[in-house]
């Protein structure tokens, strides 16, 4: 496993020194002769810019703002390598640009932010905005990733969309579909317990709940995530309205009792067998820290659990963005959403559980593959759906 | 002409549409296969970000930065457009995108700003720049660009470049070099007057001084610049310490009688038959008002001159930036250049002069054509070896 992994690494830094940029431009309109130069640029450029000073929304006809969205970030919560800065976070940005265009046909561009600052973040995405149909944040730290992606929503007329959210959270709601397809278990009646209290656990609990769960738990470093937790964030603090509404208090291990659905956006190793096997029937688990989950697989297999999901390629069930971000602004752009809603969000979990058919549908087989060539198409069509004007 | 101008114009509009924007990303590293995903991707994404959190330099090592422009605007000085703002000037930086790539060879990607604020486009711009190798600026209105370029110059450690004014300049220098190769004068003895004292006349003024020349006399709409002149903006101001010496007063045919070389940017058909006629012998005018010059070129030679070049395909002597901005980012980008001297850009229009042979240089042929496929290697490599470590 070492070794492999030794090779991985390595191998992973040849191909980007040789690929020296995953993504690059290319021309539409191919200028060949001094006629080709005078429509694609001076005079003739000349008339869709006319257009567009007297039309503001003709930038998406003459435009490649019209299937073009920015990935950004400021570099400060990377993958799970943490505050690695907007230089160190460009092979990752690049490489979901690469998703955005190989899995959704939607052009992508890297924006790595040369600040932390708030106020400094919104300002400058805002003064970008113009070229973009939609704006893709990505890799920002909590808290300060709600707050920036709450007041571009407000301010932009094109979808703003934090992926390790929102991403996360369609693609956990729609494995958690699909695990109430084989358990038979209502929404209402679940007990859910969601470990990590940063973006993804947010969103992911926010999401649930949007849903029609009724019963969900946060849990943090210090266990039950409740009033009397200790250095609750804004954003935390603002969850405790709608989450443990018993006030519970206690470890993650006495959250864990009698539950139904876990969900791990936190820590490898923290989930003990005697936890899994303190749980209710049937019960299911996504443990997507990486590369080691909560608990692996088989060990909580062994201690009880019926469906094991991870954010790993290598077990089954693996929670992967890629089924959702591309298909999600794919439908975005085409249909001039302005803003991505919870419906389309539902309306995404929804049609990518939908891609799993109930032959196919077991116990190690709840998620669609990234690599199944419908899914882009049904999520964008779903989300299309859903776009109210 | 009105007939095949309106063709031209309706045809450019309805290209524009069909492209629906004129350039795309495309992926270089495909990701057909979980093995794809998990070297462009996680993990083995991790591996490059490791690398650059180590040492930001080796982002040009595995990232796109290495070979990548932005092309940044405001929108307030868009070609004879004017101040048509973000949305509207997109169209023109696309068109520039394409031409670094086509001609260059260099990825290029637009960025239109919502701002016109100095502050805010210097802040912005800095803000985004790790993920590019270096910021052509574009169609921003003096004398807020001559600010913000060198504001960035000392901010940043990559290129700043604004093509109005320093491409420009670049290309006409190579055409008055070539001017001079036919007519045999020397630059130190040459009268020089550039009518337009905006973004493109001042750096013209400037880039000919550092050449050599040591008569320039600026105009504007009031006549000729000098320390008496009502509103100078304060690169006006400062060019006045370095022109006119003699700090003559009068209108644009005062400043004329006797010159040797005419460089307008500046309005139609403001030059007359007897300006021409009042200048040097073997007078040389570049008219580049476009779509009308200051003077049509036949007018122009049956009053005198003796080399007429202007902004237009269809006549003889081009002055086109293509021939300088993607061969100097490429230049630039390879040799890693931390700026763009004055010492590359008149090794830049030397190259570009040079690009004519002794056998085709004409009074009718001083400029290389802007498909001639040797021009970029050329002027990268010139650009190349003057960059100082």
């Amino acid at each position: 496993m070492e070794e492999k992994n030794q090779t991985n690494a390595e191998r992973a830094l040849e191909m980007h020194r040789i690929w020296n940029g995953k993504l690059e431009t290319t021309a539409k309109s191919k200028v060949n002769s001094r006629e080709d130069l005078a429509i694609a640029y001076t005079p003739g450029v000349a008339e869709p810019c006319k257009v567009i000073a007297k039309d503001r929304e003709a930038a998406y006809t003459y435009t490649m703002k019209a299937n073009t969205v920015a990935v950004i970030s400021d570099g400060s919560a990377v993958l799970g390598l943490g505050n690695i800065g907007a230089y160190a976070a460009m092979p990752v940005m690049e490489g979901k640009c690469v998703l955005f265009k190989e899995f959704g046909n939607v052009n992508a561009v890297p924006i790595c932010l040369d600040t932390q600052d708030t106020e400094e973040i919104i300002s400058t995405i805002q003064n970008i905005a113009p070229a973009y149909g939609g704006i893709n944040l990505e890799d920002i730290a909590a808290p300060r990733c709600f707050e920036i992606e709450e007041r571009l929503k407000e301010m932009l007329d094109i979808p703003v969309f934090h992926d390790d959210q929102h991403g996360t959270a369609i693609v956990v709601l729609a494995g958690i579909i699909n695990g109430l397809r084989i358990t038979g278990k209502k929404k209402e009646d679940c007990r859910v317990v969601v470990n990590g209290a940063g973006s993804a656990g947010v969103a992911i609990t926010k999401l649930l709940l949007t849903y029609g769960f009724a019963h969900v738990t946060m849990c943090d470093r210090d266990g039950i995530i409740g009033r009397d937790y200790p250095n609750l964030n804004w954003m935390q603090q603002k969850m405790t309205e709608v989450t443990n509404l018993e006030n519970q208090r206690g470890t993650l291990a006495d959250a864990l009792q009698g539950a139904d659905i876990f969900v791990g956006v936190s820590a490898p190793n923290i989930v003990t067998p005697e936890m899994v096997a303190s749980m209710n029937r049937d019960s299911i688990l996504f443990a997507m820290a990486n590369p080691v989950p909560e608990i692996m697989p088989d060990v909580a297999k062994s201690a009880g659990a019926r469906i094991v999901g991870t954010g790993r390629s290598d077990f089954p069930n693996q929670v992967n963005n890629v089924v959702a971000f591309p298909g999600i602004f794919k439908g975005a752009l085409e249909g001039r959403a302005a803003q991505i809603t919870e419906e389309m969000k539902l309306a995404a979990a929804e049609a990518i559980a939908g891609l799993v058919s109930d032959e196919q549908l077991c116990d190690d087989f709840i998620m669609p593959e990234p690599f199944d060539p419908r899914v882009a198409d049904v999520v964008s069509r779903a989300v299309k759906s859903h776009i109210v004007r």
